[in-house]
């Protein structure tokens, strides 16, 4: 690679190609389509024996310093409950297996959806991956819910606890106003 | 855009930028990150009110000639069960509602996730759309399970059956080898 390596190159025209039927985005100096697909975010509630919940403080941004369960981009070739395995180990070097499919979640204006898998940890030993500041277990009444980084955290821990006890679960989707107005008086 | 658009460029050199842990795909030309990652399949089990399954011959390969649930590639900025309702459009023109999730089905081998929801279709008339042979409604003894185009079809179809009539259920996820030898001799 040339220095160019760090010019604003790369795909930046926006144009429908021949035998298509909407925009995509072009690369003007050598005719790549990048096609822009919605990116899969894998990622985990995962608890230890007394039910205590792995968390992790993000040490980058977005939303730095705030806690966030165990997830990330899945990348190519894996499964995704080996991508949520994958993430809880280099965000919390935990060691968890995963069960079922706990949440699915939409988030259309981003292009992302989140799997959110229930998952078990093997053992209680856990420490900061390169992507986070601290990380910990906490019971229920623990969890920095004014501290949470993003919705979606939020969404999922309430629904791990509703389906504590509970077996074969249809996983959770995007939560209804009404459930969003109902934790927001539990908080 | 030059002539250069029918050339070979794009992101085509294999090497691991600064700070990432694993190789990606660089454009020598422009210095380009093209990051790969898994692409997600919505697509649906359709029914009409007495039951009978929306299946769509292909028209273009791989598969053609061969029978699909109408699914393709999640378009950015769009829900996952609205992708489902815009492939049926697209493949069958059928219109449908989407219900919960049937069937999460992790394709590793060519970094792939197939969400695959419970449909209803509005109205039983449908036409094949450019991608399509035919389209047509199929009771269970009806389909042509030689002629299916994918193993996730198959698998799809029989997870549907399976639900009939059940509540609340979690989505099905890549058949057991059990699972498959039972359904082999279903045939």
């Amino acid at each position: 690679m040339s220095d160019d390596t760090l010019s604003p190159g790369g795909p930046r025209v926006r144009a429908i190609p021949p035998g298509e039927d909407r925009e995509r985005l072009l690369c003007p100096d050598c005719g790549y389509i990048a096609y822009q697909n919605p990116l899969i975010v894998v990622g985990s509630v995962a608890t230890w024996e007394d039910g205590r919940i792995l968390l992790c403080r993000r040490a980058i941004e977005p939303r730095k310093g705030f806690w966030t369960l165990p997830a990330g981009y899945m990348e190519e070739r894996e499964s995704t409950a080996d991508g949520a395995a994958r993430e809880a180990w280099e965000e919390a070097r935990a060691r968890i297996a995963t069960g079922p499919l706990l949440a699915i979640y939409d988030i259309p204006r981003i292009s992302q959806v989140q799997l959110i898998f229930h998952a078990r940890l093997l053992s209680a030993d856990i420490a900061a991956g390169p992507e986070s500041e601290e990380v910990g277990l906490f019971a229920w009444e623990e969890i920095p819910w004014g501290e949470l980084a993003f919705p979606t955290v939020h969404w999922a821990l309430r629904e791990h606890r509703e389906r504590l006890g509970r077996g074969d679960c249809a996983p959770a989707v995007n939560p209804t106003p009404d459930a969003l107005a109902r934790w927001a008086t539990m908080l």
